[in-house]
């Protein structure tokens, strides 16, 4: 079983693109272009071919820094859920704003999970406390703020360098937050012990995964380390292992199990890959992104006994945690199933990640998240921490919308009611979502979709007509990007293509958020139908 | 003449430390220390001996990730502003706060360039506009808010996506944003053409530092790359070309002509490194941390000759481009001078770091900074761009602290005069500090320190006697460590030892913000100059 090679397109859409808009939107000028054949930097954007990069070097007027002596892991790594489609988008709202006559009214982005993009509107408490410590002068002079917003303003203020946002905190971050976060997981998990030590906050969660993945980087080995990764995958992780020059190990979720984990599947990934890497770290998405699973409980044993067996570093990517819909569908943690299985499970070497930029709340913007280590080997964290420390901090009001997610307003507090209103109704918007998604994509002949148990994504598989496939190949783009590309230009609708995640050969698939608002997702869902069914009487 | 080794100081002053505490600071937990020998976390945590961490594996009971198979740059790597000596000033003040007898009543931090931890208010403008962004509903609601304030929150506002902070913005930064430091540095320099398309918003400076270094790591090279850093430097560039498996070529500063750059000691260092590395880079910083000169515009164009004739791209960090003090001095950008040369020197590619830490503002938590490009190569960028896109984004609350720095009030705008008023009231106060400094530090017998002509610090020589040398080297600490650990264990003055920098063999230094507010700094002169003449007493 051989790996899918991603992002095999080329770039002949963009003959359909305005150049000088399309190279702004890239960040390059005609000015800063003249003295060489953009074609190339879009190549090189979309990280194709090195080889072409490399012949480059002698159009780029004796520089310093070329694509000839760049990092060479830069020109390789990819991430396609800010890749060349959703480029395009931007590209079509701008003409659109512009005046320019399309097909469509407008275009709907359903490429990333950026949920006040979509319309969401922020809950109040987070914002009343934002405020607060933003501009702590409002706490005297606003009386319509809520006495616990500002009880709890002052509790994190009280715990910032010179009362103040403004100073650097410690590199973990703001105590307070910390200690908060901490109790939030011992309840979560029913009463396991947390200590808010073991908590390191970050800008988002991708900035510790990449923390943590960085600690694996050894260059001095024979062997690349290894770290298995499932297929599909959120890029975050292709791509910094890329950067990293660690080895991508992909072991298959099982789309006709609800893209579960199969334990035999897990062991051919780790076997094949075990000549070559030094497998040292399996990563879970749970709930999956961009998969929409949540494992159950006796999936995430079989996944703990796996590791345990083959010595390997648990990442749990569980910032969808908040994010399950489907009857019978619950978050089990990392961390508490690994504790109470017991020994010698309960001694995994485990780094679970959350985050402020879903769930409910959705303040991808803000940039907060944080990592738990459990049985971390102290000296190893000692280093993590100085490693860390270069970096100064986190943003602190990062680190403000993170306390207000792990310590919202409790029963009895004046913010309480609001909160809870606001909190339910995105969640059960979103539940309604997952359900309207599944039903409406498996409804179209030649799409099917598993349900979106939980995340904020659904990933249909689609069949693609033989004659697009090589219509595609023609265009030397990978067949479901050619239908992403389509879909886009013909309907305005932002999708991700499969290859951008990674499936099996021969397969292709979409991601789509849940996240358009009712309105708008009933109207995508309409020029989606349509064209699907016009895409397939075309090439049938 | 070779360069100083950092950080050889052992630990043996932590016999004087609470190790539960000093461990619980490290986010270690005896719980989660039990088994192995802490002293080794600690030797790691000081980088000090590969070797002795090496053989610590076998006390790690079996784990995944021990310090033997670590990245082992992270081993290496060191960041001394936040090192120790501030762990153990972290320390004293939890011990000062639990009723402790200490021979002096409190800590005083002089150790990192923040300014809001050391009592300075943040400038009113900025924070109400912050607030307004955060929580929008205050526009509406509360009537004290100034109409340009409301007018420049809308229009950021109007540049993210959902017209919410909580969207992801572009990785690149908010348009608008962009759009104003463009507009910002143009008028900065005097009129020449700034296009926003070559700004790239970051979490701070650093990050885009990091960024930008990161595209010259080349493993497939015979030769490192080497890049040109100035001794004494701001150790976020040793810790980060560590970090990276960059090569660090040290050029030193002239001491005794206030820290200039001598184009022999520039030439010196490129070709006595050029046989072990490819040198591509020169990073400056002007003004000089920790070195706090303000290079003048023929120093300038001396560095660029050098930069051109040797074929260098240029980092300048210039995020202290506003705290400029010194009659005469003035603030001279790498752009506007390279501008100005002509060709072919407004060909040199060079990117241009600032950041809202520093300045007036001193807003270090927010996380806020910027890099502008020029004549970088437009292939280059687009990978750049792509590399970045994997984060996602830098904090958009930051992004709007940058707004605030860049788009101030203008001349007969209602928030006008209150933000002169405070911003000069700060620039005013950082200048009477820099010259007391200057002339405290002097008066001293044994200390010479050049005249702080800009930034935030000051970095006098300190001539350690024999006696206390030969101590501090029993104790296999560098003698300005030493004498900095005795400083703050007798008088809670924190300040960095020169080591952490980067010294010429056998000068000692230190550096100390200037910072305290002007009560708290003449305490800390007291202070300091009677341990200092004990201290000579002592060990003469």
């Amino acid at each position: 079983m051989s790996f899918p090679r991603f992002f095999q397109h080329n770039n002949k859409f963009l003959t359909r693109i305005d150049f000088s808009s399309f190279l702004s939107l890239l960040g390059l000028d005609f000015y800063s272009c003249s003295s060489f054949n953009f074609m190339r930097a879009i190549n090189s954007f979309f990280g194709i071919r090195r080889s072409l990069a490399l012949s480059s070097s002698v159009m780029s007027g004796g520089k310093v820094l070329t694509t000839s002596n760049i990092n060479p892991n830069v020109i390789t790594m990819q991430y396609a859920v800010r890749g060349p489609i959703v480029i395009r988008a931007v590209e079509l709202e701008k003409e659109l704003a512009n005046g320019a006559k399309k097909p469509f009214p407008n275009v709907i982005k359903a490429n990333i999970g950026d949920a006040h993009a979509m319309g969401q509107k922020p809950i109040t408490y987070i914002r009343q406390l934002l405020a607060c410590i933003a501009n702590p002068v409002i706490m005297e002079t606003d009386k319509s703020i809520p006495s616990d917003v500002i009880e709890n303003a002052k509790t994190f203020l009280g715990s910032c360098g010179g009362q103040s946002a403004g100073a650097y905190s410690q590199s973990t971050g703001v105590e307070v937050v910390r200690k908060h976060v901490a109790e939030y997981i011992t309840k979560r998990d029913g009463g396991i012990p947390t200590n808010s030590e073991d908590i390191c906050l970050s800008g988002g969660a991708s900035e510790s995964i990449r923390n943590v993945l960085k600690l694996f980087i050894n260059k001095n080995d024979a062997k690349k380390v290894g770290v298995m990764i499932p297929i599909p995958q959120y890029p975050l992780y292709s791509a910094t292992l890329e950067e990293f020059g660690l080895g991508q190990v992909g072991y298959y979720l099982n789309e006709s199990s609800n893209w579960s984990l199969d334990e035999a599947e897990l062991e051919r990934s780790l076997k094949e890959s075990s000549e070559k890497y030094d497998v040292r770290v399996l990563c879970v998405i749970n709930p999956g992104n961009p998969t929409g699973q949540v494992l159950s409980r006796e999936n995430i044993e079989t996944i703990v006994r796996f590791a345990q067996k083959h010595n390997l570093f648990l990442l749990a990517d569980e910032v969808y945690q908040d994010n399950v819909y489907a009857q019978g569908s619950q978050f089990h943690s990392f961390k508490k199933v690994v504790t109470e299985m017991g020994a010698p499970y309960d001694k995994i070497e485990l780094a679970s990640f959350h985050s402020v930029s879903k769930g409910y709340m959705g303040e991808c913007g803000m940039r907060g998240g944080y990592v738990e280590f459990l049985n971390l080997d102290s000296e190893v964290y000692v280093l993590f921490k100085k490693m860390i420390s270069a970096k100064l901090c986190s943003t602190v009001l990062g680190q403000a919308v993170i306390d207000a997610v792990v310590n919202p307003p409790k029963e009895g507090q004046p913010s309480y009611a609001l909160w809870k209103k606001e909190r339910d109704a995105v969640l059960a918007s979103l539940k309604e979502r997952a359900t309207l998604v599944e039903k409406a994509y498996s409804s179209i002949d030649g799409i099917s979709c598993n349900p979106v148990q939980g995340a904020m994504y659904a990933f249909p598989s689609v069949q693609i007509p033989a004659k697009a496939v090589e219509k595609a190949r023609s265009l030397n783009q990978e067949p479901d990007f050619f239908y992403a590309m389509q879909l886009l230009e013909t309907t305005g609708i932002c999708i991700v293509p499969g290859s951008g995640f990674g499936q099996k050969d021969g397969t292709y698939h979409f991601r789509t958020t849940i996240l358009p608002q009712s309105d708008l997702f009933k109207d995508m869902l309409t020029r989606f139908t349509k064209f699907h069914n016009d895409f397939l009487a075309e090439y049938k």
